[in-house]
């Protein structure tokens, strides 16, 4: 085995443990790597509030120092995914404030998605019934995504007065699923069903709904279980390379992949081939 | 109801009524906030000429001072869309000019795809037959598009000795369809069936010929009855965010979003919500 | 018959015969204009090695100075399209080089497809069986892809330790079959079907193993017996419209489609559609 010199270090506010990962107002379970973040309130389909917003947001950054967590599953309690915003708690307030006020919301529910965006891990939704509004952004925002026949997401912005341009979805929804299928959802807030979601790119796969959070979490043990920092350097370059010419783009992953030619994962991956056994990644 | 403070203006050049929206060489009708514009020469498939291309420009840049059109059908006369540039009436002439009035024709072109992304009303193609060379770049450049069974869409400009690089088609047609199917469409200037652009995401929907103008407008109805400044800021979005990195799209999307918060329709949402009743918009 | 003044002139460099075009370690044969060129080392499935790769880089950069071929078919001997780089004599020896080497091969790697993706002929994958990793790249990096029901794509990266992002991967496959479906084949390195492949968008057309590459070459005829330089033209907009907004792609289709009616092909189309006869284009 001729692997590279090196130590694995500890950069200040880098964290080994899971202490540094809490929720308050949805419930999180860590094991094998993978942290499920489950939306809880499930009485009202598991929408979102200011408070929730902020831990979420503050939660996927402080996966950013995490050097215990590999991938993440996000779901809904009781079988539905999020109902977006709350219309009590959210947008009753939002008809009173000022403009800075506003757009400091605005903004922290964009920072929420990109801090999916920036978090090194994989993101898998595992989405069933309602997934509406804000709740369809996280879902969109996400990595990969797994849902339900009885799954009903709709960026139903439109339907409450406001504009299709929340969190991203014009930029993110239209290399989904193609620019002609966003601008009807964006426009009409429709539902776009399970189906509808399968065939056009949204969903990944279609399962029943008592396998839908075991799936996501299948597949994110298994990425878990691979070689960690060259998935975050796929997350990283999938992210980056959005508005990239394709010159720039190339010459960006020939810088990239050399430097996940340097890791010991690959070193294990090759030797592993040669001796016939499966390799065992361990992120450096 | 607590609305915010604030009139409704006029600035200079807008116009409250629909006597500056005329076509001499189409046909127009507009009702409801809807304005259907007909490609009117059915006997020859409705080819486009020199001043059909400069009238439709025109029509679609005073849409951006209209009060009155809150969404616009783009259909064409006998069962058929459109049958592009015509062979004696364009073709024939450009072979005889010189490059600077080439180029003049070009961005005439060019500039009418233009007024239809930049006009603040979402645009709905209802397409049936032919719908060939430029016709097929106006369907391309809706917003949304109904379709028949019956339905030709092709990119035919190969056919004629010329590229697949018209009028935007290189930039639009793979972000609706996919850059594989675009490549194919482009350089080989076949037919895309309407099974075919159906499954590809060209289409939205495919209804019977004797429905699809039908379909096409009270879609537009029902666009027009919604939120329509937030619309106008939905398609404005969808056009700049193109081109955008996703951090920046995400920062966008919370400036334009909290403008639209701004807005009494916004409010109204909210206040039927609570009310348990329909939000009547005003587009303000 | 107006044609337009001017004599087809030969550059320095330009090349009117084939007797530059040569490859020892995969097959080459040209005919009618198309260059049919067989990854040829059936009893490994035909892999890459570091001397295949230069080469193929070197043919493909050769290709813009041809003046005698319009089309490239790119396919695979003995059932198999390629199985990527080779474990004993690439994957190993990277194992031992040092960083400004490790760069030198990626980039070579990434030279490849910006050689591809620049020669003005247009490129169509013929795929059957085995296409993975740099295999699965060479069939992204084509323009056109008919395949087969057994053919079996896999950007396997991840399944060696490395990360999505080889050779372009992360900009160009999102733009083929969507951001989600990229996403989860560059994370888990997982085959795709040829069924799904097709959905996706991925393969333009399956044919049955033994019709393949007639298929692909039918196609490369047809592109070759038409306007090449306007088909020349259409590839390099693709390729520069990847990453610019709508606006300014419009105005650069403007030029380069005026550019095209200055050629002799589009006068030729014009006079043969007048004739009712069939144009005969000489790519000038």
């Amino acid at each position: 085995m001729n692997y590279l010199p090196g130590t694995s270090a500890n950069l200040p506010g880098q964290q080994t443990g899971t202490a540094h990962l809490r929720l308050q107002h949805s419930a999180l379970q860590i094991s094998d790597g993978v942290a499920t973040v489950t939306l809880n309130r499930p009485d009202r389909k598991n929408p979102l509030s200011f408070d929730s917003y902020t831990e979420l947001r503050d939660f996927f950054r402080a996966l950013s120092d995490s050097k215990a967590v590999h991938a993440v599953v996000l779901t809904g309690a009781g079988g539905n995914f999020c109902s977006g915003g709350d219309v009590h708690e959210i947008i009753g307030p939002l008809t009173t404030m000022d403009m800075p006020s506003l757009l400091a919301f605005t903004r922290l529910t964009g920072d929420l998605v990109k801090a999916i965006r920036h978090c090194p891990q994989p993101v898998i939704a595992a989405i069933d019934g309602v997934c509406v509004g804000a709740g369809a952004i996280l879902a969109m925002a996400s990595d990969i995504r797994f849902a339900t026949p009885q799954t009903k997401t709709a960026f139903l912005f439109n339907k409450v007065g406001l504009a299709g341009c929340d969190m991203g979805a014009c930029a993110m929804l239209p290399r989904l699923i193609g620019q002609g299928r966003a601008s009807e959802l964006l426009f009409s807030g429709r539902v776009m069903t399970a189906d509808e979601g399968e065939r056009w790119g949204f969903y990944n796969r279609l399962t029943e709904s008592d396998q839908v959070l075991a799936t996501a979490q299948q597949f994110a043990a298994q990425l878990a279980s691979g070689p960690t920092f060259a998935n975050s350097m796929t997350k990283k370059m999938l992210h980056q390379e959005w508005n990239m010419g394709i010159d720039e783009a190339i010459e960006a992953e020939a810088q990239a992949q050399a430097i996940c030619m340097m890791t010991n994962d690959f070193h294990r991956a090759y030797h592993a081939f040669v001796a016939r056994s499966k390799p065992e990644f361990e992120g450096n």
